[in-house]
């Protein structure tokens, strides 16, 4: 993708009337950040910081380096908002492809219409890729329910409500990675086919595999002599209700809050199982990350016998 | 060492009043942390969380955890305060050794009086330091100068108050490791002698060749394309005021905000060179784990021409 663009970047800031700004970039891009603040600066922008922490969501605002810098704008780069915040700009970038490799799809798609799901940095091609669909007589259906994924057609690893509301019974993901579009088979139960863009592969995807290992780690949780309920401090990523809600279930439970929920603060701790109540991607992406099981809420709700196995359900925010 | 009294602590907690509390640990004790919530439990503590964050020191209090759970009180764990702060019980956990030890440091002391200098977790030791050292015919000198040091005789990494303001001409560090009573010497540019009190071990330290690795250091740096000037968003470690001021003076300069200083971070940035306004250790103690030079402040400064070589002088907060 090409480089951050300062010069409109520079007009919007200047459009919220902001004196001075923190830039927040993705970890992916933050090899721009040193030259982009030179870009904007060039611009009479001034930039107070860039924060440095670790960010892979709007879920991350890092609110704490505006306060001690004096700032008054957040400049979030790439993302799209998981809610509504005064004082923070959000600039997601969006990333090309042809439309047109949607044709790639076509084989794999069954009914007379056909739902479309996406990520924020591609959900401005949906237009285009239905436009396509339409000539190979498909129809499409796009949702845009808001929430935490305010651009139509766009899930999130923690909210597949624009995969909930279609009504047809047939999803095509058109993105990278295989994380989302079984989460959105996961949420919505339906068929769902997954393009990359980029390479033109296409494949029916399934949530058996991951469901098999998850059902086996509550199995390894059960023995566990204490269980460590993990309460993020993100802004978009704190449920402390939900938490509190956990630590109910159990006298072997203690709430430990993390910022950035890592293998070596766990092992800190040494309890045989943690429940992640931070971003749901943590528990099914990442699991090998860690060293004991990391459930989702509603799996501790199954070891703890309050929820059903046939009620199993994937852990949005 | 023993573990942490709970019935104590649970007695402390008491008559703050507290309602409802969160628990910081440092990291090298947070095995002991669901031992202790549960032991404050049974005491009638409730216990919201603890806090799972890195924790080095009480320049890092979560208060985002307190704020977050509705606590009313965290409780700290390991250190005496550096700032004073409202909401905050700090328990500092005494360790013993026998100050009959400190005999194997007479040998190297040469003068009829020494200052005496420790960490906080044996600073109630001083004054049996200083009655085994009267036998042998040696007066002593303790500092209080409070501050970020609160304890008689205590230093920190970031403060050296209580050894500047010693008179003797010979200052008795009485510790593990080499980091503080090298310090000890940069601060003071007395004599110092550094005693293990497990070890035995004693030794006079110097500052020299640390010296010698930081001049390599600035010079490495003058070629850097760009400059990171670290700020911390830890509650005692932010110093907004100096990054701000070390930024006016290159052009080549940028403020990073960060919570952990991590090479993976730094790395991502791509700067030639930073310039740490967080905890002074991560420069003079941490530089191994870091791909590119870490100047402290003063470093910078004499890099960019506003500090002479010989007015260098230990960072600290």
């Amino acid at each position: 993708m090409s480089s951050i663009p300062s010069g409109e970047l520079a007009e919007r800031i200047r459009q919220t009337g902001a004196r001075r700004i923190v830039l927040q970039i993705p970890d992916g891009l933050k090899r721009q950040a040193v030259p982009l603040v030179r870009a904007l600066r060039a611009e009479g922008i001034e930039v107070a910081a860039v924060a440095g922490d670790p960010c892979y969501g709007s879920c991350d605002l890092s609110l704490d380096a505006v306060a001690l810098t004096g700032a008054d704008l957040l400049v979030h780069i790439g993302h799209a908002p998981v809610d509504e915040r005064e004082g923070v700009l959000f600039e997601h970038l969006p990333f090309d492809f042809d439309p047109a490799v949607v044709a790639a799809a076509v084989p794999l798609l069954t009914g007379p219409t056909v739902g479309l799901v996406t990520t924020v940095q591609h959900a401005h091609l949906l237009e285009g890729v239905a436009a396509v669909l339409g000539e190979y007589g498909i129809a499409t259906e796009v949702a845009d329910e808001g929430g935490r994924t305010p651009l139509a057609g766009q899930v999130l690893g923690c909210s597949y409500a624009n995969a909930r509301a279609l009504t047809a019974p047939e999803i095509l993901y058109v993105g990278t990675g295989v994380f989302h579009p079984i989460g959105v088979q996961m949420a919505t139960q339906r068929r769902v086919i997954a393009l990359d863009p980029y390479t033109g592969d296409v494949q029916e995807v399934s949530a058996d595999r991951l469901l098999r290992r998850r059902f086996a780690l509550i199995e390894r949780a059960r023995g566990a002599e204490s269980f460590g309920i993990l309460l993020s401090t993100k802004s978009g990523q704190a449920r402390p209700a939900l938490a509190e809600r956990l630590l109910a279930l159990s006298e072997r439970a203690v709430v430990i809050t993390m910022r950035e929920v890592t293998a070596a603060e766990m092992t800190n701790f040494g309890c045989g199982a943690y429940v992640n109540t931070a971003c749901p991607r943590l528990a099914y992406d990442d699991q090998v990350r860690f060293p004991v099981p990391l459930l989702t809420p509603q799996e501790f709700e199954i070891l703890c016998g309050v929820r059903a196995w046939e009620d199993y359900a994937i852990d949005e925010i």
